[in-house]
């Protein structure tokens, strides 16, 4: 069984959730399940949509993957102790991790960005370095088990990654093909290439 | 004042409704706003998530731009003559008319695809055939004040072709970059590119 759950706030973006979320469900296997969670029953996103949780967040530990979307709604977690005491029973060792835009503030929080390189949104970026993680100008930076991606479209390239790891390239190239625009094979390129590059050169 | 007016109904597309709304909704103008619009008060997509809507769908003769978005849903709704007479009061002759996806159906059965090339999501090519529309392999067709996008991830060429014809190139660049994957021109000049080429070409 391959569980994967999807980290939610109230006040959390639209895309960030959307994107990921929509792509991962169209895999149809007995053996995997996405959920999404959160502290509550259910969190509202940035434009106002009710999203119902299915699972507590304290559940996290026993997830194959774990992904921490961004949002305005971020800042607030990082100062949030009990959100942050759900988090810490996360095990780079045994899960993969990823953390998209401001859910990056997250992660640093939690000290799993330590002496490694990430990317997040140009809106948390002096957030991020006053903590001390270096930058780099990327989509997608992963390193191991942990990834970070910046720019809420960038979410395309946390997916591709979390499909990568889980189900190989072939069938994460079939179930990009439901949603990839007609004709146009150059976005599939683009993330195949950087995909390949994060997960043969930081290992 | 520029009133949009995304459509929605039962079983939705996820994607194809939060790309728009997301990136149409950061647009700070007093004289801008994004109406979803539906034949009820809520709106279940097909991952199950409950969206409100803020307008009747026979509101939209006095909407500037009319987006229908693609879905399962869809195909239910080109039978349901309740839902077809509201979408009869569209003048593409005074408004913008997209379709996403399976959306595409709904422009058939209007009768607003007659004697225009369009695109569409592959699950919905045998009924556009059968219906007389021919189809071209491409992310975005536009004909004048009438666009059809194919594949969920098509949504951001319909997006930015919505932007670019009710703000200009600068402004949608500008809106863009707030969502745009962190250190990756590609996405853009690949957007710039396409929906400049619709706009020059097909008047």
């Amino acid at each position: 069984m391959t569980l994967l759950s999807i980290v939610v706030f109230d006040d959390f973006s639209d895309i960030d959730l959307t994107l990921p979320w929509d792509i991962l469900s169209r895999v149809k296997r007995r053996d995997w399940k996405v959920n999404i969670v959160g502290m509550e029953a259910t969190h509202r996103s940035t434009l106002g949509v009710q999203v119902k949780t299915d699972e507590r967040l304290d559940t996290v530990a026993k997830s194959d993957v774990v992904l921490i979307i961004g949002g305005e709604g971020s800042r607030v977690r990082v100062k949030d102790l009990e959100f942050l005491e759900c988090l810490k029973k996360l095990e780079p060792g045994r899960q993969l991790i990823g953390a998209q835009c401001s859910g990056g503030l997250i992660l640093t929080a939690l000290g799993l960005l330590e002496g490694r390189t990430a990317t997040t949104t140009p809106f948390a970026t002096l957030e991020m370095e006053a903590a001390g993680i270096q930058l780099q100008q990327r989509p997608l930076v992963a390193h191991g088990n942990i990834a970070t991606a910046g720019g809420c479209l960038a979410s395309l390239y946390m997916t591709t990654w979390i499909l990568y790891r889980c189900l190989g390239a072939t069938e994460t190239r079939q179930i990009f093909s439901q949603v990839a625009p007609v004709g146009d094979d150059g976005l599939w390129d683009v993330l195949d290439r950087a995909v390949t590059a994060e997960i043969t050169t930081n290992l």
